[in-house]
């Protein structure tokens, strides 16, 4: 029997995108992986589960290597779910999720499928991490990121996470000897700035296309923004607690039973 | 001109639902109302946005009262966004989302298109409650809800909501004389401990549906889901900085760059 770490894999641009297939040769390294993952791209789909329709999973070999595969019909918090209780027959030592074609850095943790599949195993109670690297490219380059995927991977599961703790990790896209390293941060207070693009269709009716400006409103230096953008490897601890814990005072304030 | 605030409402149940109906008549009563819902339901949809699709949007009349109604083809988080950006002249007062079909207590914030509404207008510096009856038929009796819709909006709309802080109100299935009134509490620790269904399609492929059994661990009198089992309306603070600032002293002590 094999005493290797099992290492969960899953991504939300689908099983066959260059970062989940980087992400694969490198976890070959390092454990035994299983790849369950969507069988096309759910981007933006934010803790998306699916209740209202099915799900298929399908056995597939999409290159060489030694991990089994498997495509799954739903997003990424479905395919997390869908592994642990239906495909896997223990319980895996961590969930990796990624690399994402795209930053998931500051509030876009909150829209990212990849960290949804991150928090869903955290949930689930299993260490994970979400890998992302910041360029939205297909061809982008994840060479540089191999890495720090194994540098990080192997220190969670050597020194194991908080509980009901996930990482989210951003990689700058910058090259190999222009990264200075790894800095621990805290999400930055940013946001979208929407700019909808307003159309007309060929018969006539007016549609939009969601487009918009990342805008960082934060100057803190602690923050995953300032990391990446001084050329630092971002690791954010994320959790799933959502209660704003110093508001209750406040909040009591309010005398809502008088 | 009118004094009145200006409240923004939504949901993920879809316009025709019989939650955001009744909602409605309630928020008539306290300011100027405008309606941007789904076309169509959206639940389970999480922090879900539309950015590799169109968004139609249409004015429509759903029945009487003064407010002015949308539907928008995309998800709730995507109702905000275009409300804000396309539909509203001025920035709305507040934005109030629901009355959800079902509970989104504990976790299930998560997993909340209703909640995901709520987030996104806080995100944009807006005030925001997401509302919820525990009670996912669609034939609910709503009466009782009425009070609370109307109590805790007036209050925040008075008062002022904490910054980066949302409401996640959560209504017992209780007949109006058995609710014991408001707490102000944490998000439960709990999970949904799926099971999934597994059938063969008529072409003999298996498919699987998602359900489960909502597990509470947290047996803490301060959480949302005693206060809701005794009896209350729960009412928790949210935010969306999902650091865990706690956990980063103990990551720095990974030494990563060594």
């Amino acid at each position: 029997m094999s005493q290797k770490p099992l290492i969960l894999v899953t991504n939300d641009d689908g099983i066959t995108a260059p970062g989940i297939r980087a992400m694969i040769k490198v976890l070959n390294e390092i454990g035994d992986v299983v790849v369950v993952a969507p069988d096309s791209p759910q981007s933006a789909m934010g803790h998306a589960i699916t209740i209202n329709s099915t799900l298929y999973v399908s056995a597939v070999n999409i290159d060489e290597g030694k991990q089994i595969e498997y495509t799954c019909s739903g997003t990424a918090a479905d395919c997390v779910k869908i592994a642990v209780n239906e495909i896997l027959n223990r319980r895996p030592d961590i969930c990796i999720s990624g690399i994402n074609h795209g930053s998931n850095s500051s509030i876009n943790v909150i829209y990212s499928g990849t960290m949804s599949a991150a928090v869903e195993s955290g949930i689930e109670g299993i260490p994970a991490i979400g890998f992302s690297l910041l360029d939205y490219n297909w061809e982008a380059d994840f060479e540089p990121t191999k890495e720090y995927v194994k540098k990080i991977t192997k220190a969670a599961l050597q020194n194991g996470l908080p509980k009901n703790v996930v990482l989210n990790v951003n990689i700058p896209k910058l090259k190999k000897e222009e990264i200075k390293g790894i800095k621990v941060c805290r999400q930055a207070k940013a946001q979208w700035k929407e700019k909808f693009d307003k159309r007309t269709n060929p018969q006539g009716r007016d549609y939009y296309w969601l487009t918009g400006e990342f805008v960082v409103e934060d100057l803190g230096e602690d923050t995953d923004e300032w990391a990446l953008k001084n050329g630092y490897v971002s690791v954010v601890p994320v959790q799933f607690d959502m209660t704003a814990h110093y508001a209750i005072q406040h909040l009591n304030g309010w005398k809502l039973n008088n």
